[in-house]
């Protein structure tokens, strides 16, 4: 178990989110935990241990933390790897002791972070290992889900992503509908869009066809984007253009044309999947007696 | 194309998460978006059409509509599918005319409600579908993604299947843990949450080997929860205490294996895969110049 | 005074009103604090204590001095009586030392939240002392004050009762409009609600006449509730019923009355008045400077 | 029946507490209402009407409407009398018509408004009637339940009451505890309270003992407050100093005791019972099927 | 530098802008920085003062702190001036020392409201300043920044002025739309608002005519407004009813004509421009590496 | 008067401020407006007017109106300039037709944002008529208002002016804190934040001398900003590595100073001044009652 990319993966700023917790806890404890209220656990105290059933990238370890000391601010931590971290199943990743009920009403909340954020990170790096020893880099796209997309795009950090744009404020992306709606003007279009916009936004193209590569470049764009066309697309692209504009492959790529991908000399490789459809991480929270 | 299951999905209460969206929106937007804003589609009307690219249930109409209203409260609407219905690969769900840029700069916030909804009722449907002809019930869990807990569960709902309790308040689970803490004597433990609760909460207690079936009934269970077992241990439980208690499996439910779940007796199967690591069902949205 | 019902009142989780307690001080708070602030009270710091004018029982505690911290991070707790406690009229609930100014703003907060809660239990406690001996629950309901529904519920429990469903969603309770507009007929509505809800939910069907009684039970119904009905139509019920359901009783019931409705045989007791109409508990906050 | 107080009840700001509907509303629904949801009511429709059950000052109305029209925005208003409307048993104050399912899910939050507000305005009237034929204003504390100040106080004008500040920025409120603090010098405490704060705010000072009313009208209070004391103090008081400052009676004020306090003379009363003890009002939402 | 006006500035009660803190931060870091996230920073710590680059008067230290705070837990503070304080250029008002990511990106957010708020307490001290030996009290208006109202009347304090009513439902303000609206008859107005507003309110009346001034006496103002009149017109308001009410000044205050409305006699000079219109102090961030 | 830019300026998303508008309002009305809740204003309808006292450029007005339509839905519009407009003393901007109370009660929390934003506007529009006829951009800074980014970015936008980067995850900013943290290798430093960011953040490098301007493109900026430096510095700059990268003046712009800086020749002038210490717009809203 190694830190997998470790000086790169500063801490998300968990303290944005408090109100987020506040609320998420709100939401699953609602009137009191009927299970662990009426026991006799006056005083006792737990340890729960974040164990990994499968392989994969931590993140979310500070969020989970913080969600726990929010329930018992007398937590003890006694492990918790970096967010970044790659483990291998049956590695223990977090160990905390704390007040039994108070661990208990929070352990969902904090599990579905972790497991939601990790499983993200987690594909991610089974995307990235894939371009090894390529140019290509992975992002990832606005396709996050709804409330999380800055918790999303750290995960894809963690994972040794890149991010794309993080909302429509932060960069250009004409897409066909865009320019179709202007007369299919695309020169005029970026023009204007320059001339108002700041210095600091990048303009990129998406093209669905190799021969309006050279019309995007032509016309200003900074960057390309390859919508659902081919690593062959990619290629070729790459040779017209690759001198002059970052080139961007999206649509359809999975981790089995990934190498394809990489391979062909585009720059970078945005994936929806990873913030959309990634598989949550397989993480068990065990709890132990402090006797035992 | 016909709605899965009609009369039982009455529509989400989409007037409690306005403030979700019109955050939702903000965090997308934020300072304006630069690339519509600049370009000249002042009074500019489009038709925007949500295009199935794969099979599914649909689950989200509702809120996708109400997210696009309050960006454009002229929006009009001139098809939309009820949420739970069946839909295949062409089939376009909703269709709507509004102001360009009201559109553009709520579309992916839209989408990504709609899109990670309908990929949970679509795997929902999976699930259910496999179990036809048996008495088990499909339910989810409380694995939910951090914030949308009422959305996902109504998402399983869209999707045919049912909804394990909403919260820790509503309904009672004592899994091993509990039962340690307590000095491992579960009738102790029964007894004490039924002096304490009200009359509404059923009590359920995971059992995770086929010889704690009887005591958990013993102790005074309404249901016994068998987890990580097989459906040959799902088949005993239920010869054993099947006209006593509501048996539920639990744990490692998969697509290939819960026919053979379903086929043991059992009356319910959860399933955390659904609302945890469903992928997001593959709409688009096609926007449309009105001249064109 | 002595702790009322020890072991069964873990406290709330007072993590969850963060948000609140912010909203609270600053509504009352505005822009400033036109009486203390000109006063030359800079570094003073001042004792206040919790004094009880009448008799009841404390709940509450935790959130007035989470306020009160809120207020002044540097409180000193000298004294704070568990939730739960009974008190009698004299006795000091809790003692304090902090800045004063700060202290004086939040003063009036934190007591509204404290006699609001301490009065609901004392009431309930009212109600739970008249069932002694009897095997009645005194449950609450949902007519709680806007915005209060989880911490009311709370203080219930504190007074020694227990609680009726927390929501629309954890159980169900078919009134008599839901009956009329389903054409009557109570057991197709129940058998539908079975199939579609998950197995986690009871089904409460409220009847109006005694007569009703039995094809509630035939129908399908986990616990029959008696509206505005006499102690002898609940000893009747019983009789009829007893052993197959739950049987409560509900509307109508006081101080005067609630001990026939026990000793009817009826098992639960649900009193709307505790949460909607319990007068506010008489406690005052005596301020001493440390001098005197 | 007839308007209370027609013209000086305007309605309250409704619009200021939208987010606090929708928040109370998810707080009630969760994930769902599990009796309705199931039931076949799909387009069904209903009338709902506000029966009271007892005499009393509705207060409320228009945020029950708006509660009802946030869930179910076609709703059909057909009767709804204004704030501050004096009503007997039996009348219907309320009638609306809408979506079956809409109605039900947001009935108990709209009636929990509405009771609670009711209540309020009720108890107050009360209040005022038995100072009829004197100078004396009855007027509330900041002893309101939490979160609910502003409502609250409306719900006291609703009632024909006035308001006392509405929260610490607004008028100065000098206690024995303020005045301990600062050496005893009530003089220099309100000669520093003037130079440092503005000029809209008015001083007042409470006194335990006939002995100091002169004293704070020396120092130059505004206002005297008679804490705890008898109408013949009262009398006293005004005698003293009624030509020259307002006086306030507060402090055991009860029903029994108001018109004694009244005829006292004193300018003020003012009763914390009126807000954190008045007893819910008795009114009930009546369903109809169209049909019926 | 020195405390502008020791004892009379008691902080801001900063617990109450928690949730702003978490928004603003959120805000300005959205899915994180990208310049400082990259570097290589893990560990490091840094020292960063706030330095004075134009003299002034300090108001919102202890929020600036706080924002710092919330980022850092670990922030140590070394040096912070108490709000009110009059620095000179070159000063250093605060010295903290921190992680370098965290207080790089909380940097801007902290400063904002810190630059803002001493703005407005820099332009209070010159009005007041020119105020010296006269009985004028500079005060605020409602002419606030949108959401910032409890904040800049802080500041105002700071800078040695005092608050105008802080809120529509704090003190009466009749202006002449009101006076129009109800038949110009103001007598009856006023006798109307003091029959139903409580006992704390005051009432002001604007006039823009010297002819005015007596009338609104007449009819019972508490206080005269001078609405857009000139200081000659202030001098023969005084003289007319200066001993019988307050009388104010307000409208086309400026740093030159101040003195000539002090020096008129009247009570209170309202600037709404020291609200909506103060530059925002000129204060910069000046960061060392711990080794420098 | 005329549009001032006309396609350029899209609304601003006012959807996404609708809770902030709540909670303005909120603050001002607090528990109702003591001045005209009393008046009998029942029915009355009232024509409000914002009328320029001084020329400039209107930012806010759509803001404006939708504060109104939340205080009074039935608001009739009868004339509203759109944002971007040239006003000059006098005129009418926005004329507006409601109920009496709920214009006067949303007055001031209106108009507050109006001016604000028109202020801001209005000065930027100042700073861009100075740049007429060279290629210099005038762009704000992240010197804005807490809790006011998006909005006053936008009026900015208003004015004729662009926006820099909209917060820390947009665009890249190197000051010479971040270089010397990391010990003063700036190649180093943009290698990494290229290496790990997306493609499309942009690295800008701030410098304040010239010698370090060859120094930050060779090390691979995107942009040079120099800081604090003087329009020859500028002219130095853009013959240096004009034709390389974007220049970029910082610091100390005024309007006397701006003409000098445009005619250097650099890109963009970036103005912190325009947000932070913009005065306010001077327009009053005018009542006129109808029968007048």
């Amino acid at each position: 178990m190694g830190k997998y990319n470790d000086s790169i993966i500063p801490d998300f700023p968990w303290e944005t989110i408090d109100s987020d917790i506040e609320r998420w806890l709100e939401q699953d404890i609602g009137c009191g935990d009927v299970t662990s209220d009426p026991l006799p656990l006056d005083g006792v105290r737990i340890t729960a241990e974040v164990l990994a059933k499968s392989k994969g990238v931590a993140s979310g370890v500070g969020g989970f933390l913080r969600i726990l000391k929010k329930s018992d601010p007398e937590l003890v931590i006694t492990k918790a790897v970096p967010d970044g971290t790659q483990y291998n199943t049956g590695e223990i990743l977090i160990s905390v002791t704390g007040d039994a009920r108070r661990l208990l009403r929070a352990e969902r909340t904090a599990l579905n972070l972790l497991t939601h954020l990790s499983g993200i990170a987690s594909l991610t790096s089974e995307f990235v290992k894939l371009t090894v020893g390529t140019k290509a880099k992975i992002v990832d796209t606005r396709k996050t889900t709804p409330g999380l997309r800055s918790l999303e795009k750290y995960a894809v950090r963690c994972g040794g992503g890149s991010n794309h744009r993080p909302g429509l404020d932060a960069s250009v992306m004409l897409k066909d509908n865009h320019v179709a709606l202007v007369g299919s003007n695309l020169e005029e279009a970026i023009k204007r869009i320059r001339q108002i916009n700041g210095h600091t936004t990048k303009v990129e193209v998406e093209v669905d066809d190799i021969d309006m590569v050279e019309n995007a470049v032509g016309a200003g764009a900074d960057v390309v984007m390859l919508d659902n066309m081919t690593p062959d697309d990619g290629r070729e692209a790459v040779q017209l253009v690759g001198d002059q504009v970052i080139v961007e492959a999206s649509g359809g790529i999975t981790l089995e044309n990934v190498r394809d991908w990489a391979e062909s000399g585009v720059d970078v490789i945005s994936v929806g999947f990873m913030t959309h459809s990634a598989p949550s991480a397989d993480l068990s929270l065990e709890f132990k007696s402090l006797d035992s």
